[in-house]
């Protein structure tokens, strides 16, 4: 990773927010950790000292926000695929994790992950899972920004194996990690209504307000977790939250998948953001969440890969196709989920669910997270507007990432931690599961 | 583009079919145009002369075949998305192929489609647009294996005015290229039911019968389309079809979305294949073919992109994935179209479906028709089985790709043509479009 007070791009062309179009020939100058400036090619400022990089045919964007991963799970990425989720779960990924999740796992599963990500344009990541303090250690090294949350469930759980002790174990967790770096966002994560106690969940809530941070939780997944649900009296997993009053916009409900038009209506009212995973619940067959009619009421749509077990891809870019492209499939609509509303999800909407409003944009002031996409490749051409980000392009045309204002990816190669080494440990850690 | 007698290529890790498990540490030896032999690295033939590749931390699988697609319409991707089919096709694209479509456009825009599937693994494509010499001669020369099928309206089209002449104008291009060229099928793509009088398909069905080539029809992509049906007595599109005597092993069935029971029995018995477009009926908004339920009928099912502006991505690698993901997603079953069967779709049912039954399965004796993956990416590690071809690698994973026993793409850069140059024709055609 490259320390550079000052980066200037020229006669790059910028997409600086999704409803702005495309504007060509443009410089822009970072300072530090921010956005500085931007303008035409016509007035290029003199920046003596400043890192240089050419623009020419290439795109500059805010980098992409992943708001839903456990980043560890890249270690079971494809053990096992095409199955019923109680299968997949009860004799695949759950006796998987008994015997292979360990700090060292999770620190080393959780860079390769960061590897991906920077590599197809993420620089941001919201990650829960066990061990969380090496999934916060290894996304510090790895040079992203992250909001690593800390899980929390009412049973034995690697890390806490005393559940008595889990809202302690996040109190300890967030008072190390609060104010240790500007890119470290720690969070409180209550796994679901189906693992926490009504009283686990409100005091997981009350420690995330009391720390100014967000409240993670998954919610209406699958038709099998309505079967769960505590309360067998009709109340849904949603009404379940909005009667604990656990929903209000510092909270963040990950999938969303079943809702009906009162749950819709007690998101619109109370303002939690709303994290949908696409790939996840498609290829986990928990169904098509209805993303475009919550987006025209106005409630706040991010967007999540999931973990890598469940998708099989952290590339966000594919991501955005398959949201816009299934909400016109489930809808008979084709203008459903237009382009623009995807790229919303994928940054400015996620920046702003996850509390950090700085991030998602190209404007002075904001945190220079950006990424640069080469766009002369035969699938890129030609280019008329933005929309190509969405439905043609892929991570893999992400040329160089910058986060916090720092060189991270350049012509795609790593700057910030040993990517060779990293791949070695986690084939070490799968050589156990069966890897090739 | 190399001709090369002999290639050897030592220590890689093979995909023969989809449905034998990968093995590791193999040598695989092509002679001229096809599949010589293969085995493990415990014996390797002496080969005096042959290139040779090292395939360490690489996977060698048959190469990818598109069963449908406008190569020309790159020129439109783009243009005009997420809009409703009508205000699409009226307003966008038919007014800009009537100012546009030129014999020099579908050459230089079908080479830059060749690029961009060759780039992401595909060798083989199934072709069919105005002034299909000109896409013909464009394959040919782009080294990919293609089945270009001229197209046939009852109405004044592109290249053929006169519609009275349209059978003929198919026999000429037809005389022409059969026998050209091994890499080269002309075949025959009555357009749909809806532009083509009854007549009119069974004249064109006959010829394709003559000359003993694939006969290919757009049928039951939209609801659209059922309104417009010619027969307002209760006839579906397939039974139509099957009326007319039209369905055998030799017709190709393109979508087929809009289907009900009957229809799925009418094909199951006269064994037409089916090539679905899972990313353009999703753009498009036609719905979610009930692939996985026609698969386990036995029809047989390949796999399409569609042209470039209304998927908008050739890469059939993520064709595949989101093929798998809607079955799962449209029925709640995980187990729906499991990995293993979309790979079919793009390789060996693929090749049946066109009449190339030497192409798309790792054999002595079929075609050296191949194309070779880096497996050492973040997004592709740790790799436990097959499936991570369809729900985890992108065609920029590809790295070197054989057609025909020649090298076409060696470490991802094109040797059969000047790709620079196609750019820059491609980008000046669509500057009177808009192009940024």
């Amino acid at each position: 990773m490259t320390a550079t007070p000052h980066i200037l791009i020229t006669n790059v062309t910028l997409l600086t927010d999704p409803d702005t179009p495309l504007i060509a020939s443009q410089w822009i100058l970072c300072k530090g950790t921010t956005i500085h400036s931007f303008g035409s090619m016509d007035t290029v400022p003199v920046c003596h000292g400043a890192l240089l990089l050419d623009g020419t045919d290439k795109l500059l964007m805010p980098g992409l926000i992943n708001g839903h991963n456990h980043c560890a799970m890249t270690l079971f990425r494809g053990l096992a695929d095409d199955l019923e989720l109680g299968e997949w779960l009860n004799e695949h990924i759950f006796p998987a994790e008994a015997a292979n999740v360990t700090p060292a796992m999770v620190y080393w599963c959780t860079k390769l992950a960061a590897a991906e990500m920077i590599l197809s344009g993420t620089t941001t990541v919201a990650d829960g899972y066990f061990h969380e303090e090496e999934a916060a250690r290894a996304l510090l090294e790895s040079g992203m920004r992250a909001i690593p949350a800390h899980g929390i469930v009412d049973f034995p759980a690697p890390g806490v194996p005393d559940p008595t002790n889990n809202i302690a174990a996040v109190e300890t967790f967030l008072t190390h990690w609060q104010g240790k770096s500007d890119r470290i966002t720690p969070a409180v994560f209550a796994h679901s209504p189906y693992t926490c106690s009504p009283g686990t969940l409100q005091q997981a809530k009350k420690l995330a307000t009391k720390y100014q941070v967000p409240f993670f939780i998954h919610i209406a997944e699958s038709k099998y977790e309505q079967q769960m649900l505590m309360d067998p009296q009709g109340t849904s997993p949603i009404r379940h939250l909005a009667a604990l009053k656990l929903l209000d916009a510092d909270t963040v409900l990950i999938h969303c998948v079943w809702l009906d038009d009162e749950d819709r209506k007690i998101i619109q009212k109370n303002n939690p953001g709303v994290v949908v995973c696409p790939q996840s619940h498609f290829k986990l067959a928990s169904g098509i969440a209805k993303t475009s009619e919550m987006d025209n009421m106005g409630i706040r749509i991010g967007l999540g890969t999931d973990g890598g077990a469940s998708n099989n891809s952290l590339d966000l870019f594919r991501e955005m196709d398959i949201l816009a492209k299934s909400q016109k499939a489930r809808t008979l609509d084709a203008t459903a989920m237009p382009a623009r509303r995807v790229l919303a999800a994928a940054t400015e909407t996620n920046a702003h669910i996850l509390g950090l409003p700085q991030l998602g944009k190209i404007a002075p002031g904001f945190k220079a997270d950006l990424i640069l996409l080469d766009m002369k490749r035969p699938h890129l051409q030609p280019a008329y507007n933005s929309a190509f980000l969405v439905y043609s392009t892929s991570g893999a045309d992400v040329e160089t990432v910058i986060i916090d204002g720092k060189l991270v990816l350049q012509e795609r190669k790593l700057l910030s931690f040993d990517l060779e080494e990293c791949m070695t440990k986690v084939r070490k850690l799968s050589r156990p599961l069966g890897v090739l």
